[in-house]
């Protein structure tokens, strides 16, 4: 049992008292953690769009202040009532949503969608007694989609951990809490492309390049990437990206153009954009008989998709997918194997490190499209 | 050798002279079987929706005269150049598709929609020479989807035969040559659920019942069947229907009373009426988390499926499928063997008998609804 089991700590923290606003480093207090939950210290954080999407809050429910973060690998510093499966100085990674391990979602092979622990973005505080671990001065300061890795340590419900080998290093793996997770899973536990298949990728950021790595992976012969930024062209060439196509250097649309590049369409699309147009043409793409096409971007909440129904009737498939359909718990220790196996690479995903007194600077890379993933380490 | 072989056979067939108006029964001249086709006497046929929908000619390519009928079970009389697959004295299905097994369709373990011998309704000849089989007095007679099997004989393509068990009963079997195997194979090879599942099924047709089939055979403990027509329940009850919804009977959509029926959706859908309306709920009524919904209906031309995206995010499947994703040539003989070893029932789907001098009755009591299938027998 570490000293500081079941006292309040004080550390530093990054925290958005604003939407939009830099965070701002503070010395937060956290609390022990209580019935099912852990505490952990962060060693590695990284930036994902999410952060900056509920940073920006445009649209959303605006919950400040609060503080951010959610791709991260820590160690266990304590554990509250109930939590068995982890003890101080494991290694875990927190994950946006959950595996409670006892509902129907998480009962069935087919969902990783937990009732209990879904991902929720307008939840500031922790199940267990409706508040928030975080304070300074005695002002709450909000979570964020449980895990809040802006922090040197943080409080977890224990089913939002997966407890990884300990000899990973965090550094890397810790991208695999969200986005690396999301577009691997997409292509792999999803669209299953078979050994020398086609896939095309829609969009080219690091869940699209993850879903590329995914087919590479899997022996996919060609990988088609599509985005609308034809610099992403050359980077993608290290996921395994084959062949590229830019929707704006051509008239008619892009399905087509793929079509046409694959005698009728390919074996697999994966649509990482959340753009409409991209998704009803990633569908739009497959080959008949065959044809499956999955999708991973997050549209805007009143978009429609909208097909001709003949294209099902053709044994078109239409598919998507939540985290990859990864079970937190179940599933991304074997995640972080494929990477200390060799078989997945995660290197070439982090263009980019700052030091915690830096976070902003990674907020800055990813506006301006620089990075794909910064990694942001705790310990100067 | 049968004595006909290589000659013209002169036999009756019910012609439709005019879009609409009554067969007329004809003594037609009949080809010899050119490369790669078969000529069969068929023993039995039954009146199918298609059939029904390209008579009437509301919209499609009128193309008269043309013998009518794909559902039917026959024997080959004879067969032309390269067939080796079947002999005279077979026992053969005729198919409204094909499988030439060559194409990467059929290559493909995943696809039924052949290049070669894939469904065209447009056209009224065989490929071989593009020419028909049939003729009175030197007008040529158009075929329909390379079977027309309202004829006593017919020349079908080798690819569009599946030959069968020779102690099945054609009376009963013939019904597997189109709508009973698409429902069945749209639960069985489709929608697949497990033991112990719920499945929606919209449409009570024969194609819906025979997907309600499908799912009884699949184990599933709550088989929900859909339709205007509160009158199919009570029949429905033979296929394993065991809970009805009328929409008509609700204010809110049906997909929302379903989701109430089953604590957040059915498992599997199965859609079998081809109302765009219909498809949109039957995707919409699925459980998220695992979810599948399977199109069967054909929908009209310009129909255009819309939904938000987010159902797809939050893993439901939509899928399609062509005459259950059953490969005629390869697949149809274990249907007939699922027949004869009483796992599948027959019987139920057929309501009524008429010789063939009496077509016109068949499309009477199906234009009636009071058929499910109607089993014309060609021998008085």
């Amino acid at each position: 049992m570490s000293s500081t089991a079941g006292q309040v700590i004080r550390c530093k923290a990054a925290v958005a008292w604003e939407a939009g606003k830099p965070l701002v480093m503070e010395e937060v207090e956290v609390a022990p953690p209580q019935a099912m939950e852990v505490r952990l210290k962060i060693l590695f954080t990284s930036l994902c769009h999410t952060d900056v999407y509920f940073w920006e809050a445009k649209g959303q429910t605006p919950l400040f202040p609060r503080i951010f973060g959610h791709e991260a690998g820590g160690i266990v510093e304590s554990v509250g009532e109930g939590v068995t499966d982890l003890k101080p100085g494991d290694h875990v990674l927190p994950v946006f949503t959950g595996e409670c391990k006892e509902c129907r979602h998480c009962k069935s092979e087919e969902s990783n969608m937990c009732d209990l622990l879904r991902i929720n973005t307008d939840r500031g505080v922790m199940l267990n007694d409706g508040k928030s671990r975080f304070s300074i001065r005695g002002q709450p300061i909000y979570h964020f989609v449980g895990t809040s890795t802006f922090s040197e340590y943080t409080v977890v419900h224990v089913g939002c951990l997966a407890k990884i080998n300990p000899a990973a290093p965090l550094e890397k793996v810790c991208i695999l809490s969200c986005g690396v997770s999301t577009g691997l899973g997409a292509t792999l536990n999803v669209a299953k492309p078979k050994k020398g298949s086609s896939v095309a990728i829609f969009g080219l950021g690091a869940v699209g390049l993850a879903a590329a790595e995914g087919a590479r992976i899997a022996g996919a012969s060609r990988i088609i990437g599509v985005d609308l930024n034809s610099n992403r062209f050359n980077e993608a060439k290290k996921f395994g990206v084959t062949e590229f196509v830019n929707p704006k250097d051509y008239k008619k649309p892009v399905q087509e153009v793929i079509a046409e590049m694959t005698n009728g369409g390919v074996d697999r699309s994966v649509e990482c954009t959340g753009s409409i147009n991209a998704m009803i043409s990633a569908f739009e793409c497959v080959h008949d008989g065959w044809g499956v096409a999955v999708l991973v971007g997050v549209p805007n909440k009143d978009d429609s998709f909208k097909t001709h129904p003949v294209s099902f009737l053709n044994e078109k498939t239409l598919k998507g997918t939540f985290f990859g359909n990864y079970k937190p718990r179940s599933d991304l220790p074997s995640v972080v194997e494929m990477y200390m196996n060799k078989e997945l690479e995660l290197e070439k995903f982090i263009t980019h490190e700052v030091p915690f007194s830096e976070i902003n600077k990674a907020f800055d890379y990813m506006l301006s499209g620089a990075s794909l993933r910064c990694i942001i380490r705790m310990e100067a």
